[in-house]
């Protein structure tokens, strides 16, 4: 016997792991400063693949949370942007920027080769 | 060309992707209502393996975010606890839950089989 603990709401399990889902959260929070192409938000993200970022970019699009818009200029331009559903998102992704500052060792300087 | 958007902070991303790896938001959620033993957890995150907890705990333990209290009665006692860091992340997760209660739909009501 041992005593027991609420479950955990299904509704917050499903958002974390959403949130946290390997980049997610960096490709939000990049589109929180408004609608991008694909090669800015690549850029603002330390490391990301094409091939992830189109991944995810998809996933959040199923998910409601960003929407891709086609431009027919020439050439055609393509912009992502979040939806309400993805901007509502702000206040809990700050809240956790904040716990990381409080909490984690900031990162090494990046060694870069002299040019 | 094209526009720039700021880098992501990395610490804002690793903390991210810390809470939102498979089963870590829903263990700190669980354990936001004090210190737990290990099969009370277990019953508090639906379909979690032991194995899946167990590794989830250390990763846990290693980051500084869940301590482990070993009790020295007969049978021997393991408890979790989270620390100062660790409970720090409620204000976090409380608006992530709060964000899922606004946007995402309620689970279907589970399928019991009768008694």
């Amino acid at each position: 016997m041992h005593e027991s603990l609420p479950p955990v709401c299904t509704r917050y399990h499903r958002a974390v792991e959403l949130i946290g889902r390997r980049w997610a959260g960096a490709i939000i929070q990049a589109l929180l400063a408004g609608p991008a192409r694909f090669a800015s938000i690549r850029d603002a993200i330390p490391d990301i693949s094409d091939r992830m970022l189109s991944e995810r970019l998809k996933e959040l699009e199923t998910e409601g949370i960003v929407t891709r818009h086609v431009h027919p200029d020439a050439p055609v331009r393509v912009e992502y942007e979040l939806t309400d559903k993805g901007r509502d998102l702000q206040g809990a992704l700050a809240a956790i920027g904040a716990w990381a500052e409080r909490w984690l060792e900031p990162p090494a300087p990046p060694v870069r080769a002299s040019a």
